[in-house]
């Protein structure tokens, strides 16, 4: 008897399954064919115990004395996360942060295409970042179209991001990823996951004082 | 009776006491005294109750009636997390995430000062990035000792990061906040926090999905 697919993943889940891909990713750049939750999980940094639970919830059990093979499990867990799809990302704001993401060769590797960059300063659009050349703000609904934009990244200051998830909004691009240090009212259907980079400096900190 | 403080706090109780804390901070800056638990946790988006059972792991109970008094409550989070300490950061890579993380306003406002960044391209070498100059890599254990550095931040290409990881251990800097793409060898004693950007989108892609 298979367990049913739970609806939703515990986020902790979906952060770990995240890591197993990379150590996968990994494995098939060596050449590894097949691996064990032991191997696996030492890559990705998890305990034994915790991969084989996540495992199981995906419906992945491995084979006594065989194990994973690398490439299925690699297939099982895109397929979950939901990476199979085309994403294709647009950045709001083209200043240090958003340069550096659009850099970022963690997002190709792992298929998220960023097919656009935009700004409101005059004295950068027009500008080269990377291979893409920096868009008008103000041209935003034409770029989703042309572009087929299903992801938004803002890196833009607290004071514009709230306008511009409205208007991501207006024009159908529901997944948001912000690194805007504010909370924003997100509108009905979107989803928007706040990244805060003085969190990770404030857990580290604890952390420190612990130990 | 007042419960013991637990050793140490989970993982998702500190992220939202982060996310307490910048709600607090918002209504000190707005003249606010007292808040409640309801109050609270909308600002943070979190649950009230959760809000309450976290409050309680840290001792802070409120007034039946009255609530929190905002400054000390935060004083309260604060030092739990460790913030009332002096925290000097270090940055290691001048590029454009660097320098994004360098100007990044929420880290001088939770108490993080950026005291030295640092890179080893000697065609960045002694650019001014705000108010710093970038130094030389080959400086590292100079700086640490002129400007007590105990937080290190690596925003470096993954195979640069080891190296430094080994370094900063060997000169007395054991929290360190990684933005390499690669899991790394941590000598013991040493904190490290890893960010992966690809991880958000991945998660982000995962609920795009479900909804």
């Amino acid at each position: 008897m298979t367990e049913p697919e739970p609806r939703v993943l515990p986020e902790a889940t979906l952060t770990r399954l995240t890591q197993y891909l990379r150590a996968l990713n990994a494995f098939e750049a060596q050449g590894t064919e097949r691996t064990s939750s032991g191997v696996l999980a030492k890559e990705a940094g998890v305990n034994p115990a915790i991969l084989r639970k996540d495992l199981s919830l995906l419906g992945s059990y491995g084979t006594r004395g065989v194990g994973y093979v690398v490439t299925e499990l690699a297939e099982h867990i895109n397929r979950t996360l939901g990476l199979t799809r085309d994403w294709r990302v647009a950045i709001l704001g083209a200043g240090n942060l958003g340069r550096a993401l659009s850099g970022y060769a963690g997002f190709a590797s792992r298929g998220f295409q960023v097919r656009a960059i935009l700004d409101t300063s005059a004295s950068i659009i027009g500008s080269d970042v990377g291979d893409l050349v920096v868009e008008p703000i103000s041209t935003l609904g034409e770029v989703i179209g042309r572009e087929q934009i299903n992801i938004a990244v803002l890196a833009v200051p607290g004071e514009a991001a709230q306008e511009l998830i409205y208007a991501l909004a207006a024009h159908g691009v529901n997944s948001v990823l912000s690194f805007a240090p504010r909370p924003l009212r997100i509108p009905a259907g979107m989803i928007v996951r706040r990244v805060d980079l003085s969190t990770e400096l404030q857990i580290l900190a604890y952390h420190a004082v612990q130990s």
